[in-house]
């Protein structure tokens, strides 16, 4: 498929927003909304990094879109639309393409997120995938890595390790398991949630290369501390059922990343709460921040570990 | 390198702008202008495709954001940021990296824009580079491709074909030419020019691809017809040195894209010729806007001309 069958066959119908202007220029022109910031992100997958090569096209979509709107969520912020540059490679014949924007069809919708424009390139040695996301937050209120306090307890959303997990299950080196290798394919970005934690969050980020580099990168960007219980890490009952009940087995679930939940500081509140039964999102303070700098992971039995990683180091 | 000491060393001293957080975050938070529209464009280079691999480094960052802005200055906008998605093989070492990020900043300074925040991936085998470019322009006043009517003149900036016979002496397949290589690798995007342009044009696009295939799009897009007069098509001294005075030779120029200057449709005025010596550029009209549809060439005979290729199909 060359470049124009591809924008006008599987891409245009994709790009109603009148800001995308039908794919037909090289440029997306948005009226920004009155008292509000725009918050932006780029985030790239690459075959072989970032998703296996036989992974299913409309997953690859899911996940691509899914891992920028997830840093659009831990700023609070709403989705308004998203630029795609697809580098592709002979791998992504016209079948793939066909499944990659039925799928990128479902997740924009899903979402509610427009597409505005981007660019394709063929002839690559494997697919490197970029998206850029634009969000919109009330003016002033965007969540960062900074601002979180001493005396904050340390929460995240969801449950941790699934996704490290399911990545184990797509390389076919675990057993079978759907739900966890659907964590790992099809990411939900937190951005209910995100946009309900304005105004009661001092920080949050969203948890990719892993828990623990997660929460250091937070207490390091907001000049604090913090302190993780591993003993309080939030599994899903099918990580569970594959983790012992011992400071290595936890410290992989907190250190495999893709997680995509939010990982913020907060005082407890009711309204913290309420936004999480409103959410249907499992709520769990795994940890406090604290006085001076660095993480600290407390173990099962109480005393500090000292993992050999924290994460996904790029 | 690793991507920590890439951000840190490389990138944050680039992203002064508040907007960007020092890229401490995975996001950047930008407070819209009043008044304005935000034009949006992400445009891909990849090794091997639209530049040489052993292409100077500063040259590649040049080109990287040189290419994005033309299209930003194509609907007459003002630059505000850039967010970068860095996808690097080997090859990009650190030498390489330090060259780029010294030939980045000085881009950046050239046109006042600001870094705002991407993403790296290392592990490729080629490099393949995104940039989204973020503009502004005046409510409701961005040109796009649609809009040119019948009886405007069609123009274009500066001189077309350099690129390209710049693109033959980087191959090592004609006689250098510092000027004619220096066209290929440092296009100039048209900003000025482009902002001067709105309440001017009609329709304006930025010649990527080929003067012809471009016009084709504009008159396309405008539901209108072009006609070219080869023989107007305006040449630099170093490419008339090059090019034979027939039909063939300037068809080579008019088809062999990367131009990167502005083709638009406007009535003839004392503004538009005023505008040009402003910005101390060539303008010339190539041609016209008549009813009907499609593209028109007529060779320097006067006869109608039917070339075998318009430009760069994708």
């Amino acid at each position: 498929m060359k470049e124009r069958a591809l924008i006008e066959r599987l891409l245009a119908p994709l790009a109603a927003h009148p800001a995308a202007r039908g794919l037909m220029s090289d440029t997306a022109v948005l009226a920004p909304p009155i008292g509000r910031d725009l918050v932006f992100t780029h985030d790239v997958l690459a075959a072989g990094v970032h998703y296996l090569p036989g992974d299913p096209p409309s997953d690859i979509a899911w996940k691509l879109l899914a891992v920028n709107l997830s840093d659009l969520a831990a700023t609070g912020a709403r989705p308004v639309g998203v630029l795609m540059g697809l580098g592709l490679s002979d791998a992504e014949n016209d079948g793939w393409l066909e499944a990659f924007g039925g799928g990128l069809k479902r997740v924009l919708e899903l979402w509610d997120v427009a597409l505005l424009g981007g660019d394709t390139v063929r002839g690559l040695d494997r697919a490197v995938l970029g998206l850029t996301a634009i969000g919109q937050v009330e003016a002033g209120k965007a969540l960062s890595r900074t601002g979180a306090r001493a005396g904050d307890g340390l929460w995240v959303t969801g449950t941790i390790g699934d996704a490290g997990l399911g990545l184990t299950i797509a390389r076919g080196e675990a057993q079978p398991d759907k739900a966890l290798l659907n964590r790992y394919r099809r990411p939900e970005p937190r951005l209910a949630f995100g946009q309900g934690l304005v105004g009661l969050a001092s920080a949050a980020l969203d948890v990719s290369d892993g828990l623990l580099i997660d929460a250091e990168r937070l207490a390091r960007a907001s000049g604090v501390g913090v302190r993780i219980e591993l003993g309080a890490v939030p599994l899903s009952d099918a990580a569970a059922a594959r983790t012992g009940r011992n400071d290595e087995d936890l410290l992989a679930r907190a250190t495999a990343g893709d997680d995509y939940e939010l990982l913020f500081a907060a005082p407890a509140s009711a309204e913290l709460e309420a936004l999480a039964v409103r959410c249907k999102l499992r709520l769990t303070r795994v940890g406090e921040v604290v006085e001076g700098g660095g993480l600290e992971v407390r173990g099962l039995g109480g005393g500090r570990v000292t993992p050999a990683r924290l994460g996904y180091e790029h």
